[in-house]
């Protein structure tokens, strides 16, 4: 069984965000984690180009119908036609999730992945407060590569088949 | 039709969380709106108690398999069966929604509402800000009264048939 | 808590199927019971017209974005953005389901209801078998009213709140 | 972009029916298809075992909330949380459908399948009827390499990014 990190981020982002996303993809595919993201534009799409450009492998979770609506950088393209309720299946089926930049879908992520118990690195993204209370649960870092190593260190291990 | 108004947050809080969702219940119901939820206790218990004292209706939207899971003040029982995937539903059935303190699930379901254009209205609940500078997606009021009252003055209308 | 019982059947349909779907709304209204369908037209919107006309409840669970989607006699339209899957939700909320005639996504809320042991009733709808033997899960009805009877009659009896 | 074949079936199973799985998993593999099952036991564990003797990949939709479920033939595991609705995703990221044996969760999943107009092919599955006349849209088959075959001449056609 692969280890799946997911990578979140919204469908039009900056070039910036693009090129953060692109060096996370790069950095997963060269330790060998599979990246799972929402199989669309903007971070989806540059974060798959960079693990593909490594020989990594990329998986696309889709909210439409049709696997086409994928971006050219996804491997495996999985149709959900669930809208952003597909956005809940993103997070679940990794063993940590980076967040990068992000609009509403990607703040909807992060709190699926909190709630599932799956550790969060963000780059960029969302801060929580509740009541005037700053919430830490998002784990922050600077650069892509921090932010991959972190993402692998808190993993969830999967458990091993014998 | 019926205008369906969402009232989210968690299924344990606070004594004070659960007079303020009672309250926000009662005040859908007298002004006959139908209050929709995510069916469980907590937040979610108190409100369809208020609402059902006031002679209103209640639909819960549950996660797992059985009506039975539903609290004993929802008249209508919907199963999903798809988990926290449901949250969606929450809010996309709603015309507007009122958040009342509230967890991970409760941030998933303002992201689902934000992300869809549906009002969301805050009492006690999460704060959003991203890269340093705060979002006031969010309405904040700080009584029942108030919450219910923005929230219906927000509401995306429904069509009427002719 | 009420008794909700799931009419599934085509939306687009004849005229006959027309005329026994708000028969078994008529029906299932006159005895108390909450109509749970997909919420759009053919056998869904005469099965709520029915319900209506004699003073019932009707519940649409649609497959789209918009609550503007439901028949005009859908008293409380649930969004779901889901698609088809929202054929999973639309049975598992029911105690029973009736089926008139229908397509692939009758035979899909078919197979969801047998699969989740809610009994199902037919009215000129599917037959199945297997290697060549017949599967006799679905009841068979003539007439709306005997459909009504014998869904109420196997319906899974709600536990009662106390 | 991959070509995804899904192999439908019961997690519990017969010999037999594991024999003619495996045999599909070899044949899928030999010919480049990526193979998408839900990720149990039964027909899903023995098709998934064919195709990783043969160098192929194996992706399983999981209807549950761990990665930990799936069979261990399993490369990609995707968890949904969702329960059976997770069998529409099955079907729909498929080009085609390979029906073997099967409970009503396969039905469901033939029904999905047709719906959305993916070709189903059976090996000792469901037949279908409708007001007594027989509906011919399961293509049978007698042999796995038949069904490989018959899937992959029948698939839709991905469209090529250039």
């Amino acid at each position: 069984m692969e280890t799946l990190v997911a990578v979140i981020g919204a469908s039009q982002c900056t070039p910036k965000e693009a090129g953060v996303a692109e060096e996370v993809g790069r950095e997963l595919a060269q330790r060998g984690a599979v990246l799972v993201c929402g199989g669309l534009g903007g971070v989806m799409e540059a974060a798959c180009r960079g693990a593909l450009k490594e020989g990594g492998r990329t998986i696309g979770i889709l909210p439409g119908n049709s696997p086409e609506d994928a971006n050219p950088f996804v491997q495996f393209p999985l149709v959900t036609g669930m809208g952003y309720a597909r956005n809940v299946i993103v997070v679940k089926s990794a063993r940590a999730a980076i967040a990068i930049g992000g609009g509403y879908g990607t703040l909807s992520e992060i709190a699926h992945a909190l709630q599932n118990r799956i550790p969060v690195v963000g780059l960029g993204t969302w801060e929580l407060a509740r009541n005037g209370r700053g919430d830490n649960s998002i784990v922050p870092a600077t650069t892509p590569q921090e932010a991959v190593e972190k993402a692998l260190g808190l993993a969830r291990r999967p458990v091993e088949h014998h």
